[in-house]
């Protein structure tokens, strides 16, 4: 197979590193252009990037040596970009790129929660992304815009979506445990993060809100109309480099039985999995059954492709039958963000949607 | 007034540091003994203390002279005795001490649940020390225990006193953030918690569902009938050194308003306020209404009286009319520990209540 | 006493807030403005400052209350001006309160190295004020401009005086290990601290040589020749909130006797104490005997005056009779900064050189 | 090549864990014995060391159902022994296998200053292992122990090699800043080390001292003199899961220049390379140019072999002609434990010293 030309919008961040991470050497995927702000355009990705790089891996020196061009259409096109840019940049620069035809799939939070656009977990709706028709039709596109959701609610959404399938959901509480990275760069200062807990993120609650509503929606001519759950989130940042840790507090519609919900969550598969992406884990939940897992430092890169894999530990009863407690941990800038696109843009080239 | 000879259990440990910090230059207190298990006794406590003292204070000096003793009614005898004993060894030597006519204001977890057995925070269940009397016809003791509650237990109870009072409470669910100091020395190894959460703090959940029950209760017939409020908890631990944050979502009896729910915990005053006791802070709960406090590392010393303070910010209703979202914030080995006991002997001897 | 009226320039960056913090109740100064950028002017200074605070105490409410106004003579005029800018804006900014007649103390490293600008330690050159005559005959100033040293350098040059005096010194070595907080604000990025070490800190290793030298070169005919003492350093970034450690190896020209040296530390005094000024610890150096402190957690707030005082442990010597190794501790944002201009300002009024 | 078994004394701690990744797939040795102290004997190895696994990687399977035999010749007899034993306890039991006949090489620094007991570094030193014959022949056994050095002299020792090579060296000086896992396990507790440096390591300065005068001493007559260079040491701990970072300041015999010694150090090569050994990484040492590296969560890992690999960055003149200063980095329990005495078996298989 041939591979596909990509462009990667807002290539310099904490996502945008990762992505380079993982798309450098993809099967699938050939990058043809790396671009970021005008500050950074016209340098070399390794003199830009490097300055700032976070993972434990070399700028690929193959990325490394390209230039880093403008963030329009014109110097980025590609039939595949994906977007790691600042939501509001991407509010207007992704439309470009969908008019011109590119196929963008986007880490922005911009056009999430737009009723014409896909919000996307490859694992648990799959079939939202028919939406892209409406998005066509009603914007005269002939790209498309395909969303992730934010890294707190893929980790999230992915162990709920079984649960809801098999119990039904009316509440869910979560308390969060972030890790520093899901705040980019600079990003949170290390003065007021070490030794501390900061109780807010801003934004954050509302996203995971809104976004696990909408990605475990019914698909309804060609609406979705967002599942009928009661959520409510409170999201902290911890001193913890990468991996969102989260206690989460669910009241079911049906009786739930502890041992069931293990086996339920163990061989929970979506199409990724059906259809070998390249980017899948063979499992999209790992079930620990120590009595101190998951942790982040240990259990972030789980998974048989490192970091794809959501953890899900501690299950038991709450003080009510139909009440049930766990603690998730996914990779947040793989996972959650980096991975996340890329699994999306391995689905829609599976589904032949990239033209 | 003549101070009170206090004797000092287990006094090398975080909380017993802690407690020699407090009571060194007490105005009512005056530290006759400081015990310890037999590995320490005969040592001076400078020379034991010294080579794991975690706090940014010297040890008192006058302390550090002093030679630590066994922990035994025949070497620590004083009318007044702080228990900071690990539970197992505090469920044997307490009573000891108890029957020798000592009052026993213990932090260990040992006693807590006993049926005649006070568990009390000044400020929300003084009225609980009734139960003194049972302890004492019962288990023919001319002295008594009285014990506070464990850490995380006390930062909660507090807030949720006034809430409780003023518009009932069905359901608590909170998931904690707790500090390193929690776990005593040598406690939790740099390794495992370095750039880590730990999702499990054994045997809290249960304390703080079970104690937080018993003190809401009301005392009836000299016995204490629970609170019949459904809490589940879900225990983690962070990298802070002292402080432990606490995300909760309430669900009340009556609808909530947020605006006065903040007026009815700032206003909140116990007895240890009316009493004007040396360690009552003249707030017992400090409201914040910036979006990003309580902090750890900001709000843990918190108070008139350093430390003494439960921090409350990010008060907002839930999803529904009679649901309630807050953090709170408190000193773990202060209001949490060293100095909850401390504030119990005050009030004892307010009270009158020490022999 | 009458107090004295002072302006603090750069009034919301670290170095601001704790000149705030150890100002807005000091005995001799009353605060009568507080300058920062445009951004900040016309805002009421709680506002401001408010938003990055990162003291564990409130923002003094007298302060809190008042309009931060712009860094220009016009707005922010007062006998003395205490200066917290950045250096590229201090340069142009200074000399021109100077010139309108006040007493510029400073921590901004911009006029540090001039030859008419005395950069004291009171403890250890108090005669370098005489510059100031050089200085305004120079510039034909009315007021003029004191400068303080970089706060590694203080740390180093307060415990080398005395071994300098006694001993003489060849070579100095020193390795820091620098609190992030030294890094102002927003400083380092979490992500970039967290579990790591950042071995480099632009500029400071030519701080530490050249200012040092400077301190502690000698004053003949109203100029300062340099110590002639070869210094090398190495600056490392470390997860520390505040108080750098340093590692120094020290060739002495005469043999050292490890005893002597700390009684030679202990016992050294300077003008402050002397003086009595406010914010002089009794001890400007602290000998610590345990065999692993000082310890930037435990010892960063050591001294009569809180966090006025550097820890100096580990006194050994080397591998040669001439050599001389030690552990010292000062906290950068207190004796290393804001502590430090107050005490040059202490210093000036006691001399009489305030206008 | 049929595999050789081997056995792992001191499975379970930090070393140990390390051991049991590198060795549970090595192409050259095949996991026989995994033993610990009798607590843990006759249990799971899962069970006994997934409780305090350290690593994010799952406990190899293979592994982790064996069960845990004692440290006794008799029941963990191998050709090749490796032993993460602690010192005391190496002491007596190291010398039994080698009686018995076995190859131990050894991470503890029970014998490495023994004259007859070769302490190899397989880049540096290969030929100190002849000392091999003498141990032999004085103590009597078919086996031998071969040590490693302490890994803070590894990280040291590496890149001083080639240095004291070409230059000569009169003096080292070195404060290192050492990662929390080089203290074991339980190890460092949380509550010391966070927000915080410990500036002393039992032991530590005098085995850098000693072992790298050892390792870079010459071989005559089957003795080896040390080296005659004046070091000396101040190791602190800092906050960091893996990684030591070291701050040096060398005095050479003559002139360097900087350009040169970075291609000294870049073209170091040993004979593991020279004989592609499986453990042995391309570069032994890799020089970084950037201003900011080596740092230790970037860097740890460094290498074609992971962890393998010495950093060196900061590489610069000091005051003086022939003084030289830089920053290195390794991995304390790969490079400088458990890789290391990997390295070391390897090189005793291709020299045929495994009987």
């Amino acid at each position: 197979m041939k591979k596909v030309d990509v462009a990667i919008l807002g290539c310099t961040g904490t996502v945008g590193q990762r992505l380079v991470e993982l798309l450098h050497d993809h099967p699938w995927f050939n990058i043809v252009a790396v671009a970021a702000s005008e500050r950074s355009a016209g340098k070399r990705y390794g003199e830009v990037a490097g300055a700032k790089w976070h993972l434990p891996t070399n700028v690929p020196e193959e990325v490394a040596s390209m230039e880093v061009v403008n963030t329009s259409v014109r110097e980025a096109e590609a039939p595949l970009v994906f977007s790691a840019l600042p939501s509001d940049i991407a509010r207007h620069v992704e439309p470009e790129f969908a008019e011109a035809g590119c196929t963008v799939v986007s880490n922005a939070s911009a056009f999430r929660m737009e009723e014409d656009v896909p919000l996307i977990i490859p694992e648990v709706n799959p079939d939202h992304l028919r939406l892209i028709d409406l998005q066509r039709e009603r914007r005269g596109w002939s790209g498309c815009i395909v969303t992730d959701p934010n890294c707190t609610t893929i980790g999230l959404t992915i162990p709920l979506k079984p649960i809801y399938d098999r119990y039904g959901l009316e509440r869910v509480y979560v308390a969060t445990m972030q890790a520093i990275s899901g705040a980019g760069l600079p990003g949170v200062p290390g003065l007021l993060i070490t030794d501390n807990v900061i109780p807010y993120i801003s934004g954050e609650e509302e996203k995971v809100v809104n976004e696990t509503r909408k990605i475990l929606g019914k698909l309804e001519d060609s609406r979705v109309s967002p599942a009928n759950i009661k959520i409510d989130a409170s999201c902290n940042r911890v001193p913890v480099v990468d991996g969102h840790t989260e206690s989460v507090f669910l009241v079911t519609e049906s009786e739930v039985e502890v041992g069931e919900v293990k086996e339920v969550l163990r061989e929970f598969r979506g199409e990724p999995q059906r259809l070998k992406l390249p980017s899948a884990p063979e499992q999209p939940i790992i079930v620990r059954e120590e009595v101190d897992r998951p942790q982040p430092r240990l259990d972030r890169m789980a998974g048989s492709v490192p970091g794809m894999s959501v953890s899900v530990g501690r299950i038991r009863r709450g003080s009510e039958p139909n009440t049930l407690m766990l603690t998730l941990l996914s990779h947040n800038t793989i996972r959650g963000a980096a991975g996340a696109v890329v699994l999306n843009a391995e689905l829609m080239l599976a589904y032949n949607l990239v033209r």
